[in-house]
Formats: structure tokens, sequence, C-alpha cells
């Protein structure tokens, strides 16, 4: 095992390297890999261990929301059942009356609050599409999808870099004081998507604390992994934001999101959003011409299914079994294969459902491209950043969920393969 | 029974009829009635019949969609299952390539569609934000919820009289021609809300035959009440509008939507639009930046449950046993106590969910004040009317499906009271 850092090799030792990666490379792709590592979709053992949730309701059962008696079969209850509420508050550590209850999708409800402050403004400002210029931060590496919806509105987004305690809030201070067009920036403020990073105590407050130019300016705190830990022992949590907010001043600066896509179902959650009475009494004004209610059969499906907090939190637990030997088969081979090589650094996170790893500036495209050669898929290259322009081509998303541990381990001993073939080659200025 | 109409009766009748009239609704007040006949809510009857649904899946179910082996629970085919969207194709009549399956609501595909002609366009035109002007047709009396997503956009709604065959088409076929700013038309084609009409073929040709100033102008035919028949033997059947479009060359022209909101459960069932491919492919772009998917555990679960066509005919006939005894309550009572005194005429629908009456012009909004005084709520008057405004205050909608049959015969007991009571005192000038 060559332990040498690579930019130390000389000339003649990388071209020796190289012939030999390329032979590895050359019997990878005939062992003729199918395996997709490209998005943070839950694997089929996490989905089996939900079905109990389709036998809670049945024709002999009450359809009643215990605590309003709403029939949830019927219309009615458009912002969510009281119980429903109650678990999705206690999920975020808010109180319930600061939450609504939607679809079953959170990107759906960031969606529409997009949308909406495009075409309605936000709490009185003027309509985000009657203005020239509209800009939104975005931290990257970040989320491709939460960049979709702001590319789709044709917002524009200037990206701030991440740091493993949250974007640089140096950056985003300066920027939203000055500018009144940026209206907000997208955050998945625990076990970040690709890092696994979760916000410090001091970014949180500093973010609580914003003095913005823009009155309608929002942070959108997608807290899609708040209970999504790998480690009972090494648990992190951050700060309450709504409260937070509310102590600096700006109770109404932030819209946190949430949902059950990757606790109960991805395809048949509940979704919620937390914010200050001010936002939510907007929103339901919207909501109120939008539908006549979410689905509420499903709201109750999963609080007669989970029960409360804790009943989310021992199933949790569960995932966790599941997802963590994923995790550690990518750690394991990132570790025996590339420590010391200096052709690459990647996180270690302790929840979530990404891996962020960083090549030689400039590799980032082709690793991902010679990994699809040889039958392995990952995120494209690239869609971490605003736009799908990562500046350095460096940043891979690597979402170990799906594939069992073998797979995931196989996946990873090519893209090992494949990173040290593209470092070389560049070193060697091919 | 006095059957001699009341224009014809003497000041002095009219008067020692006001006495009687005020001493009944004082005693019908006393009886301390509390009924709701202001929404189409499906009865607590209809949502029992459908409980068996909740019986299809569970935790020993196979989760996959039999025609493309998706795995139901988890991300993926996002613009419905492929055995979804053939049951909703054949509710609609249309083929299943020109269908996409949502959420729970058609209500909110109706609103996405307009929110996303706003900031987007409709196929590559002007986002309609942008324009000064956007106006719709509002064929009325029509439907509030539709009427409130045009308002709630700050689009100009401008109202198109209805027939028993349909919108006054010599006004929709001008209107749309001359005014390019003119963006769409509500309709509600079979068993029409708030009337129960349907469109005559000779309509449904016309409208399909438009020749409008705008190329963004679209049909919004929402098929409500497709398969909501009260009588075996008096079913109406309209012609099926994307066929008609595309043969009069318009094929673009529709939007069609439906959804078992009053088939399964008014909160929990699926929904579908129909449209062409040119259509359906501009909002698949959306739709993909919008979610990563509706609920395809529920389309699922719709389509084990009613299996086809059949099962939802067979399902919808039990629906009209439940259904019909309340029309016919309340058309007994409107016969026997208004027949003949000229003081309102009524809809006597084969279908859908209301009837609609036509009190004396002015009388409207008394009657249905004086109604909730005595404990019946009606749909508040005006709004069948774009802004709520029913120029000549006549309309009130009358929606009987909530109550039992008894309660409607109470209820409509009443109400005839309050349009005979207001009607005199509108005819001795009080």
């Amino acid at each position: 095992m060559m332990k040498k850092p690579y930019h130390e090799l000389s000339r003649e030792q990388l071209q020796e390297l190289h012939e030999q990666l390329l032979k590895d490379y050359e019997n990878a792709k005939d062992r003729g890999l199918n395996l997709d590592m490209s998005r943070g979709k839950p694997s089929i053992s996490q989905l089996d261990m939900g079905m109990g949730i389709f036998d809670v309701l049945n024709s002999e059962s009450d359809m009643k929301s215990s605590m309003e008696k709403v029939d949830v079969r019927n219309y009615g209850a458009p912002d969510g059942l009281m119980e429903a509420k109650q678990m999705m508050a206690d999920i975020m550590g808010v109180s319930a009356d600061h939450v609504i209850v939607c679809g079953n999708a959170s990107l759906n409800i960031m969606y529409d609050t997009v949308s909406r402050s495009m075409t309605q403004g936000v709490m009185g400002s003027t309509p985000w599409c009657k203005l020239d210029r509209v800009k939104f931060l975005c931290p990257s590496p970040g989320y491709d999808r939460h960049f979709g919806i702001t590319e789709y509105f044709g917002i524009e987004m200037i990206p701030v870099p991440m740091t493993p305690q949250g974007p640089d809030m140096d950056i985003v201070e300066k920027l939203v004081a000055e500018d009144a067009g940026i209206k907000g920036i997208w955050c998945v403020p625990k076990y970040s998507n690709p890092q696994g990073y979760s916000y410090s105590d001091e970014t949180v407050r500093r973010f609580a604390a914003l003095r913005p130019a823009a009155e309608d300016f929002r942070i959108f705190w997608d807290n899609a992994y708040v209970v999504h830990h790998l480690y009972e022992d090494r648990q992190e949590e951050i700060l309450e934001m709504l409260s937070e907010c509310g102590k600096a001043g700006n109770p109404d600066m932030v819209y946190e999101f949430a949902s059950t896509s990757k606790i109960s179902f991805a395809g048949a959650g509940i979704s919620a959003i937390a914010a200050s009475k001010g936002n939510l009494d907007f929103i339901r004004k919207s909501m109120a011409i939008q539908t006549i209610g979410f689905d509420k059969v499903n709201q109750l499906r999963h609080v007669r299914y989970f029960k409360n907090f804790e009943g989310i939190k021992a199933h949790m637990r569960k995932h966790a079994a599941i997802l963590r030997p994923k995790f550690e088969a990518v750690q394991e081979v990132l570790e025996r294969e590339l420590e010391g090589l200096e052709i690459g650094t990647w996180t270690k996170p302790n929840g979530g459902y990404f891996i962020s790893f960083d090549a030689l500036d400039g590799c980032a495209k082709a690793i991902v491209e010679k990994c699809k050669e040889a039958g392995v898929i990952l995120t494209g290259a690239g869609a971490t950043y605003p736009y799908g322009r990562d500046p350095k081509d460096s940043n891979i998303r690597i979402a170990p969920s799906f594939p069992t541990p073998e797979e995931m381990a196989m996946a990873t001993d090519l893209f090992v393969l494949c990173v040290k073939l593209v470092s070389v080659e560049k070193l060697l200025g091919m």
C-alpha cells in the first residue's frame, strides 16, 4: 500500500502507478457493477421496517382525531390535525401552535413558500416577481433540490462557503445587511446535505441575530435530518431556531421545514412547516385558496403508529442500525485506500444521509464519469453547487443509504480507484 | 295552501301573509335547528362505505406497482403510478398517457396550474405576472373556490351567463377572440356547481373550436362530478373534451381535472390532470422542481381497492343511493311549498352535489341571513359569483349531501319559510 502523497511522487513513479491503475480499472469494468449511490433514498430494509403503519387503520378504526373530533376522512382542518402538529412540533422542538402539517413532502412546502413569495410577497411585502432582482444565499456545497427551486423561479443564487460549523457567517452577515435584494438563504442546519455538518451554537445565534436589509428576508431552515442520528453516543443537537429568532428580536425571520419522508416512507410521509404566528397566518391565507385540506388520514396513521416522539426516536434507532454499516463501509475503504495520499478529503458524519468528498481541483467530473463507465452512479459532479457549477470541480456527494453494506464497499472500491486514476492523470498533466 | 303567485296578491293579503310567516319564523327559531348545508361535503354514511380501502394494504402487502415494479414507498414515479393513471384516465374517458396523477386534491392542481402560469407562463408564453392585465371568464353562478384562486392571483374575473346547456357560447366566443388578455375560463362541464347542468354536445364542440386571441388561453375543465350520477336511468354524459380539442385543431387548449375526493374520501383521495403531451411535458418540468413524487401508497391503495372503472361505478351507485333521498327531500319541499308562487326557481339535477336556487332579485342575502338566524347555514349569498358579488342578489347554492334526508327536509322547510318571508317583505317594499 503506497502511503506517500501522490504529489511527492516522481514522474516515473506516477507513470508506473498510472499503468497499474489503468489495468485495475479495466478489470473493474469487466466486473459489470450496477450500483446507484446518487440519491438519498431509504433502503428496502428501512422501508420494510415501517410496514406496521399499514395495520393501524382498518375498516374497523375510529377515524376521528382524538384531540378535535375531526373526521379525518372528510374536508376540514386545513392546517393539519392537532395531534399531527404535536408530533411534528416535538420532532422540531417547537410548540404545536407554531406548526402547520401539510402533504407528503417538505420539498413541496419549500417550493410553495418560494412560489407564494413570488406572486404574493411575504407578509405584505412587494411580490418578488415584481422586483428587478431577487437573490438567495446558497451555502455550498448544498442540496441540489434547494438550488433547483430558486433557479426555477429565476432567483439569482450566490454561493457562500460552508465550514464544519455551518455557513461562513462573516459573509452571510455582510451580504444580507448590504443588499436588500437578498431575500433568503437555504440551510440544512443538522447533518447537512452533503457534508453531515451540524451548525454550531454560535452559527445558529448569529443566524437568529441577522440584520437583513430586506424586511422580507427569510431563512429557509430545512431540518430534514433532525432525528437522523447514526450513533447513539455521538448525537449532535443544534439550538432550536424559532425561539433563538424570537430571543434575537427576529421572530418572523425563519421558516423551518421537516418531514417523515426518511422516517416512515419517502413517498408517503407527512411534512410540516414551523414559523411565527405572523408567518403562519399569512401562509394559512394562501392555503385556504390552495386546498380544502391535506391528507389527514395519513396524518392520523402516522400518529397512531409512532404514538409520540419517543416512538419516532425508537424507530430511528432501528434505521441507524441499518444505515451505520453502510456509512462505515464507505469510511473504511476511503481510509484504507486514500489516507495519506493527499488526493482527497471527506467528511465523517454522525448522522444524515450523505458523505461529502473533495477531490483535487478539476477532478470531480472525471471521477464521476469514470465511475459511471464502470457501473457506479454517483450524484452528478457540480450538483452540490448553484447552477450545477462547482467552481473548483472538486466536490462529490456520496449517498450510502440505498445499496447494501457489501455493495457500498464494492462501489467505494471502484470510487477510490477512479479517484486515484484521475488524480494521477491530473498530476501527470494528461 | 296558497298557490296564487305572490305578485298577484293585494297589499292586504300580503300583509296578512307576512304576519303569519313572521309567527311561523319565530316558532322555527325556537326549534333550535343546527344544520349545515353550506358545503359539498360527503356524509358520514358515504365515508363509511369506503372503509374497506384501509384493509387492502397491510404489513404483508406487496408494495410494488404491478405495471412498473416501482416500490411505492420510496421516491420515484413523480407523475404517478401507471395503474393509477389508467384508473383516472378511465374515469375521464381519456388515454393513460395523457394523465398525471397527483396528491389528494384536484383543487391543489388547479391552484398550481394558475400559480405556474403566473411565474413561468404557459408552454413558453410570457409569465402572466409580467403582464399588465390577465383575465378569466367565469361562467356564473359557478364554484366559489375556482373564483377564489383567480382572485388570489389578482386575475380579473368576467362573469359569463350560464344556461342549462352550459355557458353562453356566443359571449365566450366573442370575448376570447377579441381580447388577448383573457387567459382562461373555469368550467364544471358535468353536473355543474351549483346548477347540476351538463354541457350539451354543441357547447363542448364550440368550446373545443374556440379561436382565442391569446395563444396561452386555457380551458380549466373541472370534471369534478364525472361519475357522480344520482339516477341509474338518467345518467348524463358529455363529450370527451381532450379528443374534441384535438379534432378541432386545439390539442393544447384544455386542462382537465378530476379526483376521487367525492368517490373515496374528501380528505384522502387521489387527483389527476389530463392534457396534451405538450402541456404535460411543461407541467412535468415544474413538478420535477416541486416534488420528488406524490403519495404513491395512496395511489396503489385506491387501485387495489376499486380495481378498475367498473369498481368505481359500482361504488358510485352506492353513493347515489345515499344522496338521492336527500336531493329528493329538498325537491319535495321546494315543489310543495313554492310551486306556483313565482318567488323562486330551482334546478333539478340528475347528478353532482348541488341544487341552485334563484330567489326574487335582491332577496338572496336576506334569505341566507334569516336561515342562519334560525340555525341553518347555507353557502354565503354571492359566493357563486366572482368576487362574491351576485349582481341580482338572487342565487343561493343548496348542498344537500351532508345532513340526513330528515334533516334536509327540516332545513328545507325553514329555507322555504325564509324565502316566503323575505319575498313578501320585498313585495311590501319593507
